[in-house]
């Protein structure tokens, strides 16, 4: 809490008693006020100034049992739109959300392969912007702002990307070229923290002092979540367990360096361990990670003894990796998401529980529960909106209820 | 920032005015609020109540320039004594300070092997405190507080030790048995926290958003202060990092594990390292950890091949594994601290920057700063003690100025 100020607490409150209300609506002040553990008084101002934004709907009244009848408040879900932009290696996918962030459209553009450059990669998302504008109709005529999530290291405040391996980018201004396209205030950042930011606001997170987001995709990372709070870092590079350590002077990892975490449970690492452990195995599908990782969950739901043992073996690795991180930072809990984690599902989260249970201090592992994503829908979209439901709560007080006009970094 | 409040904040500022102060005294209101970011009113506030509770005195004007002079500030450092107690495996250590954090008397005393049942060691604590207390005479009668480091899992909310494995110590209340000798309030952590709440205040961390303290003795730990506060986890179990894997079923670990960072660069993992590359060196004093680090500091000073060897492969291990924490949580400093860091010193320093380079990210690496801990008495005791004087800051406004009646464990 550095140089905490009145605004940064205001400002965690707003997001607390927001978050309650999208959990569960409607709802009273006085149950918020429970929820939260705020006074009433800090409650019903926050709670005026969502209305006043028009985020907050009076929806009447409910009995208290003899006394005076409480007022009811609920997400005015047409109060403004959301949209959350996920820019993938192969693809990129808009969706936008309501107030409650109910997802109301989505498009899809896929990029082939070589088809990367930053002019090229902002053409696709306009085009889904405009598609998933379109068909969300009037919904989409009030945008509150736009997130935006892609790989590698991003710098917030200047809205660049400083660097994307996969791509070999290096400082590009992404908001800059977007801006051209889209309607500002604009928030950019990568999936690492939008998967945190949607945990902490609709999933395992929620209420939750510390917790990790263990993300299993090609690449591999984890989203902290800290005192409440995603933890960013001092140059917003916090997270990047996938290339920390597992194996001193282990498999190559295409960082740079050898044995990598991201090289023994990143979709291409456990295709290695798959490769290693039964090379002739009709699951492999050498060169197609996704059909791979799917052929595994398919066999591990149906108990076919290869995939088992690879599931075996991944989260063997994975368990001693997740124990570091126990060990380390002592979280309430630990989420497993990603389309790697969602595919390979119960089997994996099973012998990972165990193998946690086998790496990590007895105590730290007791305090902490492993769980799989709860959030239905993809997380990176739905965090990227989060971003700017953040961003318009942050300027609660700094401007007037409606929008476009906000710095589009803050 | 999960359920912050007010007073939270309050807390918070009062801790970094009174940094600023104890850093650089006399000063003024107006200082302060350039170098905190506060406003001259909520400084001048803070700098009223910390002269309210005796800890601040009003010491003259400067001259400012034409200007209206301006009134400084200084802490006074009579206005109470802060006691800090380091139980250690071998010893017992105490030290009272005075409010500016200087030593004023110190006590040691030494324990046999064997010699660790509670009460034992309660009775070495309580001599030495008597005795520093009648040493510093005057300044001992107002004792504001008495900080306790305790190796091991620490409850600090019910003042119990749950666990140290060296003594096998399970749920020891170690401040109800303290409270029979020495007079409230008494606070209970850790060796880990204590060095992290020291480098916060008085040494490398201070002013800094998030550091790592990372304690090389006989055990091995990682200090975490982000965000400019004590990052304890869900129970107060963070920053075990000397049990994250280093290599995957490397060498057995006494915590039941394999591969764990202690068993490479912990006190008995460095005698180890060199017994592997010189087993006849005579820098080697087998069974004796201190005569080891010591002849490997020396050697290493004096550029003796063996020990540079040594230093340079214990570097190694070190390196990787500070660089998985440069990886994962981005700090602004990472802080060598403790005996071993202190002993083997410039050259273990050199070696450990180099290492950190080849293991971590190019970015957060260049985002870091490697620098051995700048105080240069014993941390945990130093540390201890400002638990008690945050514990004094804490209770502002709950209380009056005068102190020894406040709840224990806050």
């Amino acid at each position: 809490m550095r140089h905490g100020t009145s605004r940064d607490i205001r400002t965690a409150n707003r997001y607390e008693v927001l978050r309650r209300i999208i959990a569960r609506s409607p709802t009273s002040r006085q149950e918020l006020a429970a929820a939260t553990g705020l006074s009433l008084p800090t409650v019903a101002t926050l709670v005026g100034e969502l209305i006043g934004l028009g985020m907050l709907n009076e929806v009447g009244f409910e009995d208290s049992a003899g006394g005076r009848p409480r007022g009811l408040v609920a997400v005015d879900a047409s109060g403004g739109a959301l949209i959350g932009v996920d820019i993938a290696e192969t693809y990129v996918r808009v969706e936008l959300f309501d107030l409650a962030l109910n997802a109301l459209a989505r498009a899809d553009e896929d990029m082939r392969p070589g088809e990367n450059r930053p002019e090229q990669v902002v053409a696709h998302v306009a085009a889904a912007v405009t598609s998933v504008a379109a068909r969300a109709g009037v919904a989409g005529a009030r945008v509150l702002g736009t997130g935006v999530s892609v790989p590698g290291q991003v710098d917030r405040v200047r809205g660049v990307c400083e660097y994307a391996a996969n791509w070999d980018w290096h400082d590009v201004p992404l908001l800059d070229l977007l801006a051209e396209h889209l309607s500002p205030p604009l928030y950019l950042d990568n999936p690492l923290r939008a998967c945190a930011v949607a945990e902490l606001w609709f999933g395992a997170a929620r209420g939750r002092g510390d917790a990790v987001v263990v993300n299993l995709g090609t690449g591999v990372g984890a989203g902290l979540a800290l005192g409440g709070g995603v933890h960013r870092g001092v140059s917003n590079s916090a997270g990047e367990w996938g290339h920390t350590t597992l194996v001193l002077d282990g498999r190559p990892c295409h960082c740079g360096g050898h044995g990598c975490v991201e090289t023994y449970v990143g979709a291409p690492g456990i295709m290695r361990n798959l490769q290693e452990l039964s090379p002739r195995s009709p699951l492999l599908h050498p060169g197609d990670q996704t059909a791979t990782i799917d052929a595994l969950g398919r066999g591990a739901a149906d108990g076919d003894p290869d995939a088992l043992k690879v599931v075996r073996e991944t989260a063997r690795y994975l368990g001693a990796g997740i124990a570091d991180l126990v060990n380390l930072l002592n979280p309430e809990v630990v989420v497993l998401s990603s389309w790697v984690a969602a595919t390979l599902g119960e089997p994996l989260l099973h012998e990972v529980r165990e193998a946690v249970g086998r790496y990590a201090l007895g105590r730290p592992f007791a305090a902490t529960e492993i769980v799989l994503s709860p959030i239905p829908t993809d997380p990176v979209c739905l965090g990227a909106a989060t971003f700017a439901l953040e961003g318009a709560l942050r300027s609660v007080g700094r401007r007037g209820p409606t929008t476009g006009t906000a710095p589009a970094r803050t």
